[in-house]
């Protein structure tokens, strides 16, 4: 009546359970029924003894069958008797998932051999992930458990005051440990802020054209995002300022506009903090490619010139260090700071307290900053190439200004060429890249393009291009 | 007219660049008005030169300032007049941020010195963190940076694989690693299937009593949670049967029922899984105490006699090693599996890759089979300590079933004693302990308490007790 399958991955005794199970469900075996004595299961089935007795305990332990002393184990009595589950079963009920909103492009993994311009990320083969793995190991040693167990949801201590010391020296931001909160990367900052801010149907505005996933996090939950376009002096206030619906929240890049690059002029800096004082709405500033400014200073955030506490911040580690360490903060009035701390609990409860421990050690030592100044001469030389490289071979198609900062370059495309139609071609030819109209909220197809450069070196950077110019005929 | 603070945190050029910002924001420096030269700001804020450039070129960079050859910088002309924005500024603007609703009781820290018995954790302090941290070191090395970039959004595939026949073999769940889905601990699993499987008034329902965070994690998406009753054979199939609107989902932990321990019996099994089946409702199955069951051999899960692809099954590694590691999976039908996939890129990504292929080492070697071997051990000792202190100390009060399994005690508490009133004086004697109401739906009183033991050494099981007793009078 039973086989079992030894070359199965499932045990011997589970795979007996199943089968039991499964002939009392489909009527095989009826409610009193008496099994077989276990020795010859055994000698039917040619297992051992024990593996049977295993496998009666377990039956008999979840109710399926009764153990009665001297006599046959047999099907307990009071089971109601089951009409065969195989008629009509079917696997996958329809559960009515519902489609998930928001463009799943910008995660789709990138095909074998194919270089990728459409990331904006840094280059992880430049870390020096022994460094890391070192403090790692000795914030574990110390802890004792301590942070093995839960941490606090605004993540270690120790991390936060160590990124608050750089906020305010480095970045004008002056805030202590309690004003910051740890996130996975700035993408779970955005995805606690939706929460916090937001309900289905609230409108918030954002950046046009600008980085899809940050839009995302607000537009899967039910959010509309109203956009605002972006010129060479940055998001345009002045039509911010004309909007009549009540806005939940203004999403932006002032620093290096993602993907257009340009900075958000002090003109409209100040229009935009005016504004959000008087309509009393937060302003979502991204500053995630701080490190990375090229031409003149970093320019300071809107962050270090609010006031009214209008602004909230939201930073990252993936650029300094590694996207993989999926280490983001955000900087809060403390009003919000609390409904985040409610929101994470809901959510994944809180961080990696290891790994918190370990980077702040690493952002003590200065090991962060080594890191990313070193990132950052590499970035620069890889940036210089490839303006290079397409002011020679694509010159007559792509016009672009240098961009003072980020890991990406927005070039302007002349109208002869399909933009869409080439990003297709070219992930033929084994290089893939974002048209414009990946970064428009509404889809728009756009004379553009972005080219991420850090995470490809030199060599690849020569072979993506002319993998791009050959895509283009 | 500046004045700078050489005991700030803010960096002196930082410092300045702000002030001269105010000055411009307060009107106090009109568009147009020229600075005094470089020279004679050093000079009377009693700084270096290079200190004063730094912040007029960062100035001119943001566009508050114009350089002009050979003459004063001035401010620059085109900028809007503004009006004081310090008049009537308030820090703070009343984002209307929504109290966010859900108990937070389960996130509340536990005062230092406080001996808890409100989580069901297990005991960090027994992990070999040493052996972690050297696979950690491995996995980094071996990965040549891959690790560190953005990785599947279902979880490192060796973690997946390893966890997929760790199921298969133990646990009677046949799958493969592309089954299953990796998160952040349990919690995360949760919020994913929250918003993959609902919308705000959807209704679900869930055991009562049951885990707050669990529900918590729908109901605070704006999701009805439905209580059903649990009684001595686990979720009262029978009443749920009976419900007539339509469910989104069932939440159960059929296992080892949390908080009451017991276990689902075979005869609601199958009419369980026969409902679901016929009404189309997935049954989302928690079993994080699968390496904890102390009499008798591990129940299999619901989902092992699943055919009809009705269940959803979530495990975690935060009680087989430790909470802080935040990994947590989710073994689902291919439909759901795509939406948890999309939806976590726009929650937050993915996951850590590093960790994760380090855990999937120590998975292969055993290792975490040997740990929460060594861990079951002591968990039995120290649950059967508790029980005899329990007895000895407090017989005449509580009254309790043996737990099959599970690292919570689950007591019923004589009408005499007021358990509201006991939890909160036991606080200030420095024990901790959740009332039954914690974990009842409604908030309803009842008369039980729940006493996590797993993570308390015999010394502070005896200590934690006679608090107890003491608070008690």
């Amino acid at each position: 009546m039973f086989t079992l399958d030894r070359r199965s991955h499932v045990a011997l005794p589970q795979q007996l359970v199943q089968q039991v199970v499964l002939a009392i469900r489909s009527g095989a075996l009826k409610p009193g029924a008496a099994l077989a004595g276990t020795r010859t299961l055994a000698d039917e089935l040619g297992v051992h003894r024990n593996t049977v007795n295993a496998a009666i305990d377990e039956l008999a332990a979840q109710g399926w069958v009764e153990k009665r002393h001297g006599r046959a184990t047999r099907v307990t009595t009071t089971l109601p008797i089951p009409h065969d589950v195989e008629a009509g079963a079917t696997r996958g009920l329809g559960f009515g998932v519902r489609p998930w909103p928001g463009s799943s492009r910008a995660f789709e993994a990138v095909p074998k051999g194919v270089l990728d311009f459409s990331s904006g990320l840094p280059d992880p083969r430049l870390f020096d992930a022994t460094a890391l793995a070192r403090a790692y190991r000795r914030s574990l040693r110390h802890s004792k458990g301590r942070l093995l167990g839960f941490g606090h949801p605004a993540g270690d201590e120790r991390l936060r005051r160590a990124l608050a010391a750089q906020l305010s020296a480095r970045r004008g931001i002056p805030c202590t440990e309690d004003d910051v909160v740890i996130t996975r990367g700035s993408q779970l900052a955005m995805h606690l802020l939706a929460l916090a801010l937001t309900r289905p149907g609230d409108t918030i505005a954002v950046e046009s054209p600008g980085y899809p996933s940050y839009r995302d996090a607000f537009t899967c939950l039910g959010v509309r995002a109203l956009a605002i376009s972006v010129d060479d002096e940055g998001l345009d206030v002045e039509k911010l300022a004309t909007v009549k619906t009540p806005l939940r929240a203004v999403l932006l890049t002032p620093n290096t506009q993602d993907p257009t690059t340009v900075t958000l002029s002090a003109r409209r800096r100040l229009a935009l903090l005016e504004f959000a004082r008087r309509r009393r709405v937060p302003l979502l500033e991204l500053d995630t490619d701080f490190e990375f400014t090229f031409e003149g200073p970093a320019g300071l955030p809107l962050a270090s010139q609010d006031r009214a506490g209008v602004v909230v911040y939201v930073g990252t580690l993936s650029k300094a260090l590694a996207p993989g360490l999926r280490t983001g903060f955000v900087v809060a009035p403390k009003e919000l700071r609390d409904t985040l701390l409610a929101v994470r609990g809901q959510v994944d409860r809180t961080g990696d307290a290891g790994l918190e421990r370990a980077l702040a050690e690493m952002l003590e030592d200065g090991e962060v900053q080594r890191h990313s100044l070193k990132a950052r001469r590499v970035f620069l030389e890889r940036r210089d190439l490839l303006l290079e490289l397409l002011r020679r071979e694509l010159g007559d198609v792509l016009s672009f200004e240098v961009p003072r900062g980020g890991l990406g370059l927005w070039a302007t495309v002349s109208r002869s060429v399909d933009v869409e139609a080439w990003a297709a071609r070219a992930l033929n030819h084994g290089v893939r890249f974002f048209p414009g109209s990946a970064f428009s909220p509404t889809g728009r197809k756009l004379h553009a393009l972005r080219l991420g450069f850090a995470h490809l070196n030199e060599t690849e950077l020569v072979e993506a291009v002319r993998r791009l110019v050959r895509a283009r005929a």
